[in-house]
């Protein structure tokens, strides 16, 4: 990141830092000032494609409602704050845009502690209407005279809880102008009855709000003339706006930076695609396996497997509710259907993983990728919580795999299941590729090496920093593989050398493995002391996964300290 | 439930109870049906008005689908399976139905385990769409010929599940026929703006689905004729079809029965009349106070409240996910909101409690109803999961009262704190009303007796069938009040002089009080010995709380079977 500061540090100051200063500017030097702070906020980041093009492609957009509302004081909520960079350039956040998304730095979306210009943070999209309605409806209560507006794209409209709230806040006659960037995109091409028919006039109407559009989005001018129009206006209704995303490489004069965040290695392999290769494979041997992806096909390595079986590969649309109730249907009628989630947005999917697949006992396989810390994209996405959450649903398998070759396994163990069974593992990927697929056992786990006093129990790919750190140690290691369920008398003997048990994972501890594990060692072993390693009851900000697991004592120096005081004593 | 029984012995045995025999009426004798249908299901239950009513009001809907249609073949999913009453009658049931949500009867929802005719179960609402597309997607890729219909209400589409679906499945082409049961309730009347415009026609067009109607839907040969039209019409299409909820006095001829299952004491008072009372009186002392429920006013006594502050009242519908960022947005504007859920569907709102809520450190209150076992409704209604899935989330504060007067004392409580808290409770009430309201300290418990080996540590109302249990015995009880955060230095003081303990909850032991506190006892007082009750890792069927209670051994004879050993040993 250091090339990128030194970059950064070349650029002019932008000439308007605030909306005080920019409003002080004329509508005509509004098309000179977009290039420059788009070219500012380019110029200081180093990061994925994805969320750069968002917020390029609003910037017009952006500007002008800076520039004709009177935020703060009006409130504007941005729905996934990835589309906000131009809005953090512009509310006396340049300045520290090349820390974006670094330890101690400025997030990547927005964030209620980070500015009064943040009403309301997202990482996660398809809230912003809701929390709109909920400003829009406490002005009204409190009496308080302000605009309420709100900015969703079109990928995030396809999400229930935005339908939800349209619906409820349809009869309101709130003051809300809701502001459709449509660029026919989330982050894979988008899906869906809205999209494909382009019915959004009659879709927002049948709903009770009115609808204005669709106008040029980057045609600041007029941008800048419509909201100064809105001024004046009230109700609940929709402005439709259609932008482009602009490929990287238009934008990309004069601040030329490289993705540095991934060091290129050619050996080099991502779990998602040690996955989906071996998906690929079942696939040709089982013709019931069927993939459900809720607008994350690529961002999971399934648009690999959509070339190879495009009937069998569902992309919903940022629907994470209907990816999993849809996929116990396919289930029910006899199919083997694969939803693929991240973790965070697991969340989305709770209760219809326990009411519509576990209660029925369906076999659906979840696979839950960036499962445990995400690194930099931070609070709002980590997978900390899916272990604890999943934990008490009756009929689950829970398994994370240790590394590659394990995951294949895993995945064929999964289909052959005539029960719920869920995958998880973390963002990365490994050194070498492996193909060693070998069969596994429910209840399963690996003794991975023996030791003395100790033995470390670790759950999902943190096995490998435990192997590393414990490699020159007389500490045993044994590798879980399921959370649920266990093998109790083989457990109970495998750890039976032992005095003292070391949990560890990269999820929650509370209601995770560590718990889990406490009171079962309680109920089989209570002679045995005991400590549990992984996250603590905090959410987690952002940072480098080397600095978060630094920070969180998640690593190869604090587990051997942790061991060296074990086996001093 | 006797007496009930008695008066179905006398019924007269249905002309069909099969759809092979009803497809052998002809389509004038189906009125008739419809009447001796209808009147055997009335008769035969003794259960709540809402769910017959819905039941009952789609008579001549169910009659005709199962004369036209080629049920089971023909794949028919009923959205919330409580208006499948007539549907259960005319599959084979009819027979069975003295034994509806009896303990090891029928199941007053579809469920697949219980009828070939019930592809799909469902106790929550808005989940059709998707699991009908499910199996019409699994007939396109198998090359299966057959039909797909779903019946939801117009209550139900509001839910945001139900829009994914329409919106993915709008470009799909599948065979698919969603009929809308319009009877504009759901448990209260409906809200939104899909039913205040009555803009069904161009809000599915504009998804992609066809529309139809509306179609009175009592008149049976019409509908038969339509369905009849149907057969070789293809594509995802709407019925809108139009049905009333008749009172149960217009029915309840000849089979006069009495709701029997709730004891009528005059001093009884249920949790949510205290909840909804002491909600009255703070909100009467502080005007930032707001609530917020998704279709639940009534079922929560927040009809009373409503009727104090109707501007401060939102019933949004059927919409969880909505309901929490809406309040999230309501407290980032200074209210207090508090977001009332069923435990179980709080279910729905998972992800955007842990990231609109509790990430933002906002302070909204959440009340959880029927936490526990809730009894007849059964597998899909126990609110069995909220302690173990709301434990990891970092910033909230999770309570349970024991009491009336407790629970009065901790509403009271969250909303002097800034920060999000959740108060859970049970269905049901207690004998006398208290007013006894006490300030409450955070991480405070109550030594409610003390013992001299054993000590009970309970969270929550079932802490009463504690006290019962041991009043004659040395034992101690704890009431925890807080499942998190706790004190940890009090804590250990108190339950110093015991050498063990017993925890007990009325959820899922697995990531709940049990593992909790399991691991705190490794840590801070591993000489001690444990035993947890609480629900098993299964799923638990319908039944009377007393049935299930005493299956789960969650009884006082249990627990007092359990102390005897302990302090004998």
């Amino acid at each position: 990141m250091a090339k990128v500061s030194a970059k950064l540090a070349a650029m002019p100051t932008l000439s308007a830092t605030s909306p005080e200063q920019l409003r002080k500017l004329s509508v005509n030097q509004l098309p000179d000032f977009c290039k420059e702070v788009a070219r500012c906020v380019l110029g200081a980041t180093a990061e994925k494609e994805g969320h750069i093009v968002s917020s390029l492609a609003v910037t017009e957009l952006t500007v002008a409602l800076h520039y004709a509302f009177n935020t703060p004081g009006d409130i504007l909520i941005w729905d996934v704050g990835h589309q906000a960079y131009i809005h953090k350039a512009l509310t006396g956040r340049s300045e520290q845009f090349q820390t974006n998304r670094q330890k101690g730095g400025i997030s990547g979306f927005t964030a209620r502690a980070e500015s009064v210009f943040d009403p309301f943070g997202a990482g996660h999209s398809s809230t912003s209407i809701s929390a709109i309605g909920g400003f829009a409806e406490a002005a009204r209560l409190q009496k308080v005279m302000r605009k309420h507006i709100a900015v969703i794209g079109d990928g995030a409209i396809t999400g229930g809880m935005a339908f939800e709230a349209l619906n409820h806040l349809g009869t309101s006659n709130l003051d809300i102008l809701l502001i459709l960037n449509d660029n026919e995109e989330s982050i894979d091409t988008n899906v869906g009855g809205l999209h494909e028919f382009q019915s959004y006039k009659d879709f927002f109407e049948s709903l009770g709000w009115g609808y204005q559009g669709p106008v040029n989005g980057h045609d600041v001018a007029n941008l800048v003339r419509i909201f100064e129009k809105e001024q004046t206006r009230e109700g609940t209704r929709v402005l439709h706006v259609k932008t482009k995303k602009h490929p990287i490489s238009l934008w990309r004069k004069p601040f030329e930076v490289e993705d540095s965040s991934q060091p290129k290695q050619t050996s080099f392999i991502a779990y998602q695609d040690i996955f989906a290769k071996a998906l690929i494979e079942l696939a040709y041997t089982d013709s019931r396996i069927v993939v459900i992806s809720p607008a994350m096909l690529s961002g999971s390595s399934l648009n690999i497997f959509k070339q190879k079986f495009p009937e069998r590969t569902f992309d919903v649309g940022i629907a994470e509710q209907h990816s999993v109730t849809f996929a116990a249907g396919l289930a029910a009628s006899g199919l083997k259907p694969l939803v693929h989630l991240y973790s965070t947005f697991a969340q989305r999917g709770y209760d219809q993983i326990i009411h519509d697949v576990a209660l029925q006992n369906l076999p659906v396989v979840f696979v839950l990728d960036r499962a445990g810390l995400v690194g930099e994209d931070g609070a709002t996405h980590h997978g900390a919580f899916d272990l604890s959450f999943l934990n008490p649903i009756p009929n689950l398998q829970i398994l994370a795999p240790m590394d590659g070759a394990e995951l294949q396994s895993m995945l064929a163990y999964a289909f052959a299941q005539n029960s719920p069974v869920v995958i998880r593992y973390p963002r990365g990927g490994e050194q070498h590729e492996s193909t060693e697929v070998h069969a596994i056992k429910t209840s399963s786990f690996r003794i991975l090496k023996d030791g003395e006093k100790v033995v470390v129990v670790s759950l999902g790919t943190i096995g490998k920093m435990v192997q590393r750190a414990i490699q020159d140690l007389p500490v045993g290691h044994i590798d879980l593989r399921f959370l649920k369920p266990w093998d109790d008398g083989a457990l109970e003997a495998a750890l039976q050398p032992y005095q003292y048990i070391v949990s560890i994972e990269d999820g929650s501890m509370r209601g995770g493995l560590r718990d889990t594990l406490a009171h079962w060692l309680i109920k089989r072993a209570p002679e045995k002391k005991f400590h549990g390693m992984g996250l603590p009851d905090v959410f987690v900000q952002h940072g480098t996964l080397k600095e978060l697991n630094q920070e969180l004592g998640l690593n190869e120096e604090r587990l051997q300290r942790l061991l060296a005081q074990v086996l001093g004593s």
